[in-house]
C-alpha cells in the first residue's frame, strides 16, 4: 500500500469541493482508496509517505467521449456543421485506419496527448477496423490507462470502406470481446455511430452483445437540428431519437453514455432519467461545429447525470480542464439568454462532471472516496501561485489555486500522474 | 534594413489570407514593410536574409481591450456578473495599486505574460493611479512593446480610494500627456471607466482634452443588461448608452475603441458606423461573465469595424489566438441559434480582427503591406506538424498549419518577436 499527502482537493458531490490541506490519502494494493484523513493514518505506521509538498493532488481527469481515429484533425476543419463535417473531414480520415502503420503513428501520439492532459480514464470511438481497434486497446493496456474502446459499427450513409456488414460485425465484436479478457484495464463498449448510420438489422445485432454479455453502450444523441430531423425520417416511429434507440435496447438496459443531447427535451429527457442514461456533455465540440448549447441545467434538474467530453476532433483540445471552462462558459450564455432565470454551474459542479460523475458511473474512479480507484493528479501550480509578501502580494487560498489551474494554468503544471493507484509515466510507444 | 524570409500568412482583408510559402519581407530602418515577395527582393543584394526555416512567420497580435492591474485576478472570481464582480473582485484588486511596490510587482509579470503570448501592442486599462500608471508605461517602453495607456477616469460609484475629482484627473491626466512625450513606443488614451463612474463633469473635463490634444478614447459599451439599465436612468436624456458618450464628445470625434457591445443595435449601431467607432468584441470575458455573445456578424455588415481583446481579467488569458477561438466559436452559436441565418465567423475574418483591425485602426500595425509596422510572430509549429512518410502521415497544408496552431498550439511554439521592426526578447524586468 501507500500514503500520499498534499493539498486534496475533490468533489464527493457536485454542491462543494471538499478541500483537506496537507491531508493524507491511503491506498491499498490493488490501487483503491483506504483512507482520506487530515492526520496521517494510525493504522499504517511502517509505511512511508510519499509527501508531494505545496502542490495540488486532486482526482485524475475522465473524457467520457472522444474519437481517437480523429486526432489528426484536431484544430483543423473548423468550417462546417455536422453531417457535412462527417463526410469531408471525418470519414475519410477513419478509413485510413484499416493501414495498420497509419494507425499506431496516430494512436500513439493519441495516448501520449490523452496522458500529458492527465485523463487518465477514457471512453473511446475507435474505427470499424477491428484490427487497428485492437491495436488501440493494447496501446491504452500497455501504458496503463484506463479506457472503454468502441469497435464503431456502421453499414449505411457513409463510405463503403467504413461500411461492415452486421454478420461481420457479430464476429468482429466477438473477438473483441474475447481478446479483451486478456486486458486489466480496457473494456470493449458497443458503440452504434449513431442512427444515421445503423441499419435495423445491425441495431438488433449490437442489442444481442447487450442481452447476452452485459455490454457498456455509447453513442451520439441530438447533436445537430439536421441530425435529429434526419433520425426522425428514418425512425418514423420512434417518438424521438433517444426512443429510437431504446426501441432497439440499446439506452440504458446496461450503462449507457449518450454524447451531446444538445436538443434534448421532453420524452427523451424522460427516457434518459427513467433508463438511468448519462449525458456527456462536449460543449467544446458544441461550439466549434455550431451544433448549439446543451441544457445541461434543465437535464440536471431533471435527475439526469452528466459528464464531460473532449469529443476531439470535434474539440480542438483533449484538456479536460478546458473542457470544463466551455461547460461553464456555455451555461452562463445560457444564463444571460434566459435573463438569468437558469442559474449556470459552478465550478464544483464542472469538476464533479469530468471526475466522479463518469468516473463512478464506468470506472470506479473519479473521487478520493474509500473505494474508489486512485485516479490522481500532482499539480505543481508554482508558476501560477505567484507571491512577494515584502511586496503585499500574497499566495492564492486553495480554491482559488484550482480554479486558476483549471482555467489559466495547463498540462505542464501536472507533475505525477496516477491511474488505479499506480503511477503513469511518460509513454514511450 | 532588414530582410526576413519564412512561410508567410497574414491577411489583408478580412475575406482570405495571403499566403507566401517560402516568402520574403523587407523591412527598413525605422521598421516599417518596405516589400513582401515571393522572390529574394532584388533592390538590396546586400542584405543578408534572416531564414526562420520551416517556420510561419505571421503578424503579432494586438490586445485591444485589456486591465493591466485586474492581471492577478485571471482565472478565478468567476461567480459574478458585470456589476456584482466589479465591487466584490475588481475595485479591492485596483485599490492596492497606489502601492508602487505591488503595482510593479503585479506589472512586470502582466508585461511578461503579453509578451509570452505574442501581443506586441495593447490597449490598456491601467487605474485611476497617476503614478503606478507612469510606471506602466514606462515598464511597456523598456521591454519595447507597444501600448496606449489609459489613466482611469473615475469620481462616482466605486470606492472612495479609487475616486478621483475632476479637476485632480485634468492636473493628473496632463502630466500622463506631458511625461508620454519621451516614449517611443507607448501613448496615452483617453479611458472614462464607463458611464456609471463618470459625472458629467468628469466626462467634460475628458471632452477637453479629445478637443485640445486629439487624443484616442476608450471605454465599456453595452457589455451586460443591467449595465446597459443602469445607463439609461442616469442619462436620461441620452437615446442611448453610445449616444450618452457621444453627448459629451467621447464617440468617434477622435480613434474611439468601445469594448463590448453585447447589446448594440439600432440608433447605437447607425451611431458607431457614422463615428467610426470601433468595437473590441471580448468573447471570452462575456462567456465568463455572463454577459452574453455579441451580434458581431450584424456589426460587420453595418460596417462597424471589430478587433478583438482579452478584458483580463474578465477574460481568463491574455493569449489573443484562444480569443479568436471564442470569437468563431461564439459566432457559431448565434449561427445555431439563428438556425443558420446569421453567417459564423470565418478564420481569416478573426484572425484579421486579431491583427491588422486594431493594429491599423491605432498603431499602423497588424499586416505585412508596405509602410506598416513590422509586427511579426515566428512560429515553430513542429509538435503539431507532426509527419511520418513512411506510414503514410503527410504535413498539414500551410492553412492547416496556421489553424492548428490557433485552435491547438501554445505560446510556447512562438520562437521570435517582432515590434516595429525591433526583435523583443523575454523582458528581465
Amino acid at each position: 500500500m501507500n500514503i500520499y499527502k498534499g493539498h486534496i482537493i475533490y468533489t464527493p458531490t457536485p454542491q462543494a469541493f471538499s478541500t483537506i490541506e496537507n491531508g493524507y490519502i491511503a491506498v491499498d494494493d490493488k490501487g483503491l482508496v483506504i483512507e482520506v484523513s487530515k492526520e496521517r493514518p494510525a493504522s499504517y505506521p511502517d509505511i512511508p509517505v510519499t509527501d508531494f509538498g505545496d502542490a495540488l493532488l486532486i482526482p485524475a481527469m475522465n473524457d467520457m467521449h472522444v474519437h481517437a481515429p480523429q486526432y489528426r484533425n484536431m484544430g483543423i476543419a473548423m468550417d462546417k456543421e455536422l453531417l457535412p463535417w462527417l463526410n469531408q473531414y471525418t470519414f475519410p480520415e477513419e478509413s485510413r485506419f484499416k493501414d495498420i502503420d497509419y494507425a499506431y503513428a496516430i494512436y500513439t501520439r493519441f495516448i501520449h496527448d490523452l496522458w500529458l492532459n492527465g485523463t487518465m480514464r477514457s471512453v473511446v470511438f475507435a474505427t470499424s477496423d477491428l484490427r487497428s481497434t485492437l491495436l488501440l486497446c493494447r496501446l491504452f493496456e500497455k501504458v496503463g490507462l484506463g479506457a472503454a474502446v468502441g469497435l464503431v459499427a456502421m453499414d449505411r450513409n457513409c463510405p463503403k470502406e467504413l461500411q461492415v456488414p452486421y454478420e461481420q460485425f457479430a464476429t468482429d465484436m466477438a473477438k473483441l470481446v474475447e481478446d479483451s479478457k486478456e486486458f486489466s484495464t480496457v473494456f470493449p463498449i458497443l458503440t452504434p455511430r449513431f442512427i444515421p448510420s445503423c441499419s435495423p438489422e445491425l441495431l438488433k445485432t449490437i442489442s444481442r452483445f447487450v442481452e447476452q454479455m452485459h455490454l457498456p453502450v455509447q453513442s451520439h444523441l441530438s447533436e445537430n437540428r439536421a441530425e435529429v430531423a434526419w433520425v426522425k425520417e428514418l425512425e418514423p416511429e420512434s417518438s424521438c431519437y433517444g426512443d429510437a434507440y431504446n426501441h432497439y435496447g440499446l439506452f440504458g438496459q446496461t450503462p449507457t453514455l449518450m454524447a451531446h443531447c444538445c436538443y434534448t427535451e421532453g420524452e427523451e429527457l424522460e427516457l434518459m432519467r427513467r433508463n438511468r442514461v448519462m449525458a456527456v456533455h462536449c460543449p467544446m465540440s458544441n461550439c466549434n461545429l455550431g451544433s448549439g448549447i446543451a441544457p445541461i441545467r434543465t437535464l440536471l434538474q431533471n435527475e439526469v447525470d452528466v459528464s464531460l467530453g473532449s469529443d476531439v476532433a470535434g474539440g480542438h483540445s483533449l484538456n479536460i480542464f478546458r473542457v470544463m471552462q466551455y461547460a461553464i462558459q456555455m451555461s452562463k450564455l445560457r444564463y444571460a439568454q434566459s435573463e438569468g432565470t437558469v442559474p449556470f454551474l459552478t465550478l464544483s459542479e464542472a469538476f464533479y462532471m469530468a471526475t466522479k460523475a463518469g468516473g463512478a458511473y464506468l470506472f470506479g474512479s473519479g473521487s478520493f472516496e474509500k473505494g474508489y480507484a486512485f485516479d490522481a493528479l500532482v499539480i505543481d501550480d508554482k508558476s501560477l501561485n505567484y507571491s512577494d509578501p515584502k511586496k503585499g502580494v500574497m499566495p492564492y487560498s486553495l480554491p482559488q489555486r484550482l480554479e486558476r489551474f483549471i482555467y489559466s494554468g495547463d498540462e505542464h503544471t501536472i507533475v505525477h500522474r496516477f491511474c488505479g493507484g499506480k503511477e503513469i509515466y511518460e509513454p514511450k510507444l
